[in-house]
């Protein structure tokens, strides 16, 4: 039986009492960055209910961004899930009244935290094998892609929330075989779910062990990994993709705990061969998570789904990821974002990007009544993703990105 | 002829009045972070000048960081500059009882900044190419290198400032063609010259253009960026350099300033092919700085010198960096991190990181009474570099790292 609210949603919201996400948000008569939580298609403001929550909830919920909450810890994460269920249940109806509420459609979303480090793993089967197969068919899957989730490290600068337009980049790249600067011709987006660290994180030298990882694991959101492909091809040989991918990153404004997820988990992926021990773990740490993208644009006035995948075919998971990271000593931070590379799916409708599907722009891709290469000025792209329950849906809500021409 | 301070020192000082390098440290008696000026073998505390600077420079020279001084701009640098210059003049010698100094190896060295974002280029010809030579023979300069200064975004949290110990990582490589974990055996350095930007920097989706891009240089330090090559060579087909890289990365503690370096301004590498539009600039902005790297350990009580090299080596200059990491639209950040790649001359001692002179490890680099492969447990490494003026030197100062055994 779902749980109830005073606040009613439909069983399709992606914001019942079960998932309670946080985000950061202002509103036109008060422009500082505060705490809210998404109930329904409500908001509430957690600015306004200094006297409802026990230390140090009631600091942490004063802040202008979730970095004190994912600063704190596994047993804070828990105490504020059960408090902020506890005063939005239907038992306290009272809380109508006493508390601050917005519609989600009447505020400003910003990004949940200042973001210290990103990194971009790489992490989902399918994806590997289709880019392998693009750019070396004779052994799509790389040896160490098959031991370790290799990894780079991104930019935060550039992050910026869903709703954020991406001005289509321009840079450098091959053309007929010649170099050229222009605006991309390949314009690409990449379905990913990355996670938010928190908690006491380890220091210098200190690599986190995989039976510890889980317990700094704060939450989850949408992130569309923005790629000029014909700038990323001309500069990765050696050192990997640069400003093919730092013009901006999108992310959805809603963080899902992962106390939210827990329902969710479901079989790890398989690996062969077995990873180094320092990577093995019993416990289950994949997740269903229903995810798809669709477009929505000037050349059709209809919206295309482009792609319906699922977390689940994350070859590593996010504690092996955090086992990695820190393997050689590296230090992570509450508020780092690590992302899990283009997820796809083993169909042809499941691969996660476009060039996976036009193989880099050597085929189109049949949308019915628009046949689509690369992104166009114009287009509006968004992925979505949710978990499915019995009579509700814990969401991530959207990540929406219209695309707008080169400067 | 040289200025002159009441504050005394030799010609071979890095830390002239010429020079006048920011740091931050603490002492003993007071742990709070806070802003000083070398000269000589003194610093000039500039938390207990309160009354000395006007504004801004009053509120800037108390702040816990660098941070305020490099998000201003380039006229209040110069502003900053002229007055600690007077104020430590010869001309103003009351000031060694008004002003408080501590002996430089009194007190603790930090970080300058929290460094919000790191990239690393690889922009020395001579490196490319016995890079390129050791891992592609037949085509040792690759064709985008040629084109465009290659970059990668590296790790910001595991910044540390000289003198902190760096513990051997243990992690994952090839060993005799098996899959692998423990503490590196290939473990290496990288003499590097980095600068941080400053100033009222780009938007996102709004290049710097070279023609501006010197007006957001403040200052440079000497980096070490530690690399495990063992580590570096598996994990980095695909998507480069991830932990190899992040476990420690050293900088000295004394940034010093563009105008510092003015007059030490000398050729830019020649170029061919031209490079694109963007990456076009008349101006000299290479420089002539010696660089070098020692090493001091238990297996030799002399001291050895394992590299002599210098800026100039730089194939890409700094503005051609800043152009081309804005260029897609990436938004820079005061306190941003940008650094060179390590920078090898055309001599076999002047490169400057040890598997250009091992081979990869396939040769022993020969110092006299110690043979050398890669560093041992308990080996000292320092890295070093200076202009020579006339009768004076605008130092660096030192970069040390102690390694201690893995963990």
């Amino acid at each position: 039986m779902p749980l109830k609210s005073y606040i009613s949603y439909s069983s399709e919201s992606h914001f019942p009492l079960e998932n309670l996400p946080y985000g950061v948000f202002s509103t036109v008569d008060d422009s500082t960055h505060r705490i809210g939580v998404a109930i329904g298609d409500k908001i509430l403001d957690l600015k306004y209910s200094k006297n409802v929550f026990d230390y140090p909830l009631c600091e942490i919920f004063q802040q202008p961004s979730l970095q004190s909450l994912m600063a704190s810890n596994k047993e804070t994460w828990s105490q504020a899930r059960k408090s902020i269920q506890s005063y939005l249940s239907i038992e306290h109806s009272e809380n109508l009244k006493n508390g601050v509420f917005w519609d989600q459609n009447e505020v400003q979303m910003h990004l949940p935290t200042s973001i210290g480090g990103y990194t971009d793993f790489f992490s989902s089967y399918y994806h590997a094998y289709n880019c392998g197969t693009l750019l070396s068919p004779n052994k799509p899957i790389a040896d160490n892609w098959r031991n370790m989730p290799v990894a780079y490290h991104g930019r935060t600068s550039s992050f910026r929330i869903s709703g954020t337009p991406v001005v289509r980049p321009s840079g450098q790249y091959l053309k007929d075989g010649e170099v050229t600067f222009g605006p991309t011709e390949m314009l690409d987006y990449e379905l990913e779910v990355a996670f938010f660290v928190g908690g006491t994180l380890n220091s210098l030298n200190e690599p986190i062990p995989i039976s510890k990882a889980s317990d700094y694991i704060f939450g989850m959101v949408l992130l569309n990994d923005w790629s000029a492909r014909d700038v990323q091809l001309w500069e990765s040989p050696f050192l990997g993709p640069f400003l093919s991918k730092n013009f901006i990153t999108t992310i959805s404004p809603w963080v899902v705990t992962m106390e939210a997820l827990e329902e969710f988990k479901t079989d790890n992926f398989k690996q062969d061969p077995a990873p180094l021990k320092y990577l093995q773990h019993d416990i289950k740490y994949n997740f269903d998570i229903h995810l798809n993208a669709s477009i929505y644009g000037p050349k059709s006035p209809q919206t295309h789904v482009i792609c319906n995948s699922n977390y689940k075919y994350m070859y590593w998971t996010p504690i092996q990821q955090i086992a990695h990271h820190t393997v050689t000593g590296c230090d992570l931070k509450p508020g780092d974002l690590l992302s899990s590379g283009t997820i796809s799916g083993p169909e042809e409708n499941q691969r996660a990007c476009l060039v996976e599907r036009n193989l880099l722009g050597k085929k189109l891709i049949d949308l019915g009544d628009r046949k689509l290469k690369f992104f166009e000025d114009g287009d509006e792209v968004t992925i979505s993703g949710f978990c499915q329950g019995n009579g509700y849906k814990i969401g991530f809500g959207n990540c929406v990105s219209k695309i707008l021409p080169a400067k």
